[in-house]
């Protein structure tokens, strides 16, 4: 099986101040999205701050998430600094329902090729959890090339990978060299929402979007629009959004549907502490954009 | 009371697999820096390997050092992901016994300069421990300018920063920029030890060093020939270490001083999965070169 596919859809993790989960907010988030039919939930990633979050409170996200989902695949976000640690949050993940693990190579120290390809095995052999990659350079501080990425894609069980997609006139040799070098059937696919049109353009399975989380319908027509091969119709679709992906490379996607989230589903999380909401002049600009939308 | 200074020597956390850490073999390690009466002892710092241990195994530590300290200070690292956290830490090392708490701004999610003031001064606003600036952008991926710098250094009880040391031909400029930034009083000192010499020479009042937490004497003689403005002392003593400088730069100060100190204090700790210990070759290297300091 070629998994997973098509729009994964990551939503926040709502929180109070103290790192609980709001189980009612999250739901709320969830909700929408299952009803859009998206591909998968990432639940759990990045601007799902998986990070600032306990073992305890991590798995409580993937039970509601899983309890909900119905056949929708839930990808939930496993990483950990330490490699024991991130085990633990595999088999929790596996056990609370999830379908395959999200596993970035989380580091403090800075992490050789051997350490990652290490600890990806470790991971895996430990627990029949399937890995999706999570290559994301910006918070993890580890390069991934694409021999290291083939090596772990013939990891039995290492099915994917989430890139962080490069910029549109690099995104189709990006593409072609990644997949000259993993195993057959292994799942190809891009996040950083503001570049990711063109990678399914260019062919990658699947768009790991932050946007997707609060606008599913917007994102699956792009997704749909570039699996028929019309890529005008997807580009035109991804160029309607430009206020919004201005907007993330400016503040981060992050904060930025924080702010959305609450402006269109009354989800009313702050961000851990120590990443603060956005200010109010910024806000405004997120506001603006999404009038622009309407 | 201007604080720290001279050489504060930062030895490595000995820990089992499981995370738990061994104390004799801590003790061990803390010995001969008390008996060489290093300026202060540089507890959980990131080739301590603070991130990587629980809170209860980092108080641990920080208890074991306070017994046996005496007059020595104990600086403690109290770096976190979340601003919570961060406040925990900070009250578990003013009730095990730190002198004073040194504090990264740890992300995950990259951090704007408010965010990371913020985070400090919450730090600092709850408790009543002295704090330490560090600034180590390889492992945080904060870059701490100057004018951030000086912010802080206007916070009551924050004393001190621990910079990376810049290459030799920045460093004095360097440091009269950052002088120039903080408060009358602010202890400026650096880290990175190949470099280091070259900090106290252009007037830094700390060095924060990695080979301090082995070679106590070696580095203290290093130190104190740059506080009676022996420079041509400070920087023989200085390039006789360069055959362990150079390793510290080939494979990271981390791995290389586990390695020494299982040759030279037969301390046979591993560092936390995924880092590794020193591969064969490598550590072949580390002997040839102990061996040519001998």
């Amino acid at each position: 099986m070629t998994y997973p596919n098509g729009l994964s859809a990551f939503p926040i993790t709502p929180a109070n101040d103290d790192g609980s989960i709001d189980l009612g907010a999250l739901r709320q988030l969830l909700s929408p999205l299952l009803e859009a039919r998206v591909d998968s939930i990432g639940l759990l990633g990045s601007t799902g701050t998986y990070m600032y979050l306990s073992r305890a409170e991590r798995r409580r996200a993937i039970e509601v998430a899983a309890d909900m989902s119905g056949p929708v695949p839930i990808i939930a976000g496993i990483g950990a600094l330490r490699t024991d640690d991130a085990v633990r949050l595999a088999q929790d993940a596996r056990a609370a329902g999830a379908t395959a693990g999200l596993l970035a190579p989380v580091s403090y120290t800075p992490l050789t090729d051997d350490e990652v390809f290490e600890h990806f095995s470790t991971v895996r052999r430990e627990r029949g959890l399937p890995l999706c990659i999570y290559d994301n350079p910006s918070t993890t501080h580890f390069e991934f090339m694409s021999d290291i990425v083939g090596r772990l894609s013939r990891i039995e069980g290492v099915v994917a990978v989430k890139s962080p997609a490069p910029d549109p006139a690099q995104i189709a040799s990006h593409h072609s060299e990644l997949a000259a070098s993993v195993r057959g059937g292994f799942s190809l696919g891009y996040s950083g929402d503001w570049n990711s049109a063109e990678g399914l353009i260019a062919g990658a399975m699947t768009w790991y979007s932050v946007l997707g989380g609060l606008f599913p319908h917007t994102c699956l027509s792009m997704v749909r629009a570039a699996q028929r091969n019309e890529t005008g119709e997807a580009r035109r679709l991804n160029a309607a959004l430009e206020p919004i992906w201005s907007l993330f490379k400016e503040f981060s996607s992050l904060r930025v549907v924080y702010t959305i989230a609450e402006l269109n589903r009354a989800v009313h999380a702050k961000p851990p502490r120590p990443i603060q909401p956005l200010a109010p002049p910024a806000r405004a600009k997120v506001e603006a954009a999404l009038a622009g939308l309407r």
